[in-house]
């Protein structure tokens, strides 16, 4: 029985996917608060790299070259394993095949590194000095403290206050790789200022802390703005996920009947989906397609379709999404990454659409599924993660009821090792559940 | 440039590499320290399975089956990647070629999986229901943990209590696989008992730990101890890593003038090191081996070669070994797992015969070396790890300066997530150096 499906160097993908050229509805524009026009590239490059902002509104190219120096950077830590989840489908007892793309062993623990690596590549491309993001549980700002250190460039993190408090040893990493982390929302922006007067006990979102990195970029010279999720640009640069997973799956033999990723603002559901999406669209395939949220977040099963902005002090343009309100503040689960109020663009017109799902999950069953995961599969999933184990422990009991014999495949998006002070919460019974608030 | 060598599944090794079946000397006895008679399978079985302490004495094979099942549980994460560090090449600015076995990916995070699974295995099949074992900074115990877990067995871990206060988060690891930790010295054993009488605040070290698994597996009914480290069917166990590090040396078109790892007890050294050491005994190939090792517990450097206890109440029959003393109190340096008074009894003879050298590394050069690597190469590496790292940065800087293209491969036995409290205080300055205090 082989467990793991691996790909060559030669096999690599070198050009990612980008779904908006196949979507049979495009994505409506984002518009400027203002002047409620569509903005454009050169809207968008005064605060992102202006490839980023080319290919954020890029709805004609489905295929986009990989550069050269990044393809090279993948090969140092991909492609991620296809792993077959034997363990885990025992314990349940299903018929199901289970499988999972592997992102947790990527260097700095998650997928994020996928999208961290083009943005610092185009940043410095493009003549950029200086880069600065939000992060939440701090996977996304790890990963973007090492790119910028690949590409030679300087990192200035603003993280989330309480997932900072949470998971100390985020911090220290990117500290690590040289980049400088503050706690959001802070006093040295005026948005944090705004938001401490008002709430001098705010734990931050990353609504908050996507604001104080805006105000940052825009406020210093030679500095671009980059995000880990919501954006289309994202979501295309982790197509890497999904077009690997493709290739592993026709190695085992078989190709998903549902896909399963856990959702923030979508890097890692659309990395995995968009590429089995793709044969839904062209072929008529009938993939599920699963995203699992927070039951205490849960803008796809409860937000609201519409235009909002993007951070919490409304410096984004307004997108269309499906949103809880750009001043939602969400409780303090440790699946930090989760902790948004709004779902990325293009994902938000595909559950519009209904070709897709949200499923939202309580924390203690998230950690449930996690504590099997790991006995069984002997990798600590992060917090985020758990919610897609749980959503596909879920799925994998209902084929166990049904008896039928369903693949499917999640995204490990990445490892929990940060996040022990949770678990060691959950072991001693001190975890708690947390219902929308909104 | 190809970064990554991997192996499929079907290349993978199926035996084990069992060097005291070449050695020009084999190595001299343990001896029971009442009788002064060499200790045999029937005595070593009171303590080990009896599979491993038949491997202890096998002086006869060279080749040892893998069991299907563990062979089975090793697809999961094997063949670990063998990866061209060009990043820290560059750094370096040195004419060698660096590699590195990235043991770092395995689940738990380093090359103890490779060996808790089959102690726990051999248990299993030999009918026993509960492990014990001591664990410094915590990788072999959370190895255990998962790999008991595996094979349906209790475990309970005496970790260091040092280590356990650096590294909080390796016991939470342990307790998430479902094991018991308790820290050592501690007061549930009589050994413990005695250590905290003479020192009330004495921090632990492997051989306290020892004496207290050790103590609990022999009072214990249906009870086996286990050691991840020192001894040889551990050595036998993780040739895994120099054999497949061979055939991927192999397909990289290189064969390695210098071979290094980290030293404590020799796991991962002998792991690493002696398969490639056959081929100097069987075909006089030069290849150099390196042990690093901490400058504060410099048994390699330091030790006087002599019949010696492996842990500090004296429990375990004497071993001929390169021995700081037993009762040896090493600092608190953060690299736990080389906070050991004793070489394992096969390094301890190829050191006395001249095939292999020892190094140490103050603590200080260490981080240094590992924040480098981290920023070149996105690893962050355990901090015993770092001594390997430390010493390869050495040899090549010497290459720089002579000219040549030697080929080094280290092995990177873990990741250094779970030890951040070490790298903030590194980043903040307060990391001090310790000297030898014997």
């Amino acid at each position: 029985m082989q467990k793991r499906f691996l790909l060559d160097e030669s096999e690599m993908p070198t050009q990612w996917y980008n779904i908006q050229a196949d979507m049979p509805n495009k994505p409506m524009p984002p518009i400027h608060p203002a002047t409620k026009e569509p903005v454009g590239v050169d809207d968008l490059s005064h605060i992102f790299a202006r490839e980023c902002a080319k290919q954020e509104l890029d709805t004609e190219h489905a295929w986009i070259d990989i550069p050269a120096p990044v393809l090279d950077m993948y090969k140092y830590y991909r492609a991620t394993p296809l792993v077959r989840a034997y363990g885990l489908e025992q314990a349940i007892g299903t018929p199901a095949h289970i499988y999972f793309k592997n992102e947790s062993v990527n260097p700095l623990g998650s997928h994020k590194l996928n999208s961290a690596l083009p943005q610092c590549y185009y940043c410095k491309q493009e003549g950029v000095t200086n880069v600065t993001t939000e992060t939440g549980a701090g996977q996304w700002g790890a990963a973007l403290s090492y790119a910028a250190k690949v590409f030679g460039l300087e990192c200035a993190v603003y993280q989330v206050k309480v997932s900072m408090q949470q998971k100390p040893y985020r911090s220290s990493i990117m500290r690590t790789f040289g980049a400088t982390v503050e706690g959001s929302p802070s006093m040295s922006t005026r948005a944090g200022k705004d938001i401490i007067t008002r709430d001098p006990n705010h734990p931050g979102s990353l609504g908050t802390a996507i604001s104080e990195a805006i105000e940052l970029a825009t406020t210093t010279p030679n500095c671009k703005y980059t995000l880990g999720s919501v954006l289309n640009h994202v979501a295309i640069h982790q197509s890497i996920i999904g077009l690997e997973a493709e290739k592993q799956m026709a190695k085992a033999g078989e190709y998903p009947d549902v896909v399963i990723a856990c959702f923030g603002g979508g890097s890692n559901f659309g990395g995995i989906a968009f590429p089995f999406m793709r044969h839904n669209i062209l072929e008529g395939k009938q993939t599920q397609f699963i995203a699992a949220e927070p039951e205490c977040c849960p803008k796809l099963t409860r937000g609201e379709f519409r235009y909002d902005f993007g951070d919490s002090a409304g410096y984004t343009p307004l997108l269309p999404m499906f949103t809880l309100g750009h001043e939602f503040k969400p409780a303090n689960i440790h699946a930090g990454g989760l902790r948004y109020h709004g779902a990325g663009v293009i994902v938000s017109q595909l559950l519009k659409d209904g070709m897709m799902s949200g499923v939202d999950i309580p924390q203690l069953e998230t950690f449930e599924a996690a504590t099997l995961f790991a006995r069984t599969e002997g990798i600590i999933p992060a917090p985020e993660s758990a919610h897609a184990i749980a959503a596909t422990i879920r799925e994998a009991k209902r084929c166990a009821e049904t008896g039928e014999q369903k693949v499917i495949l999640f995204n490990l998006s990445g490892h929990g090792l940060i996040d022990m002070q949770a678990y060691d919460q959950y072991i001693n019974g001190d975890l708690v559940n947390y219902a929308y608030n909104g």
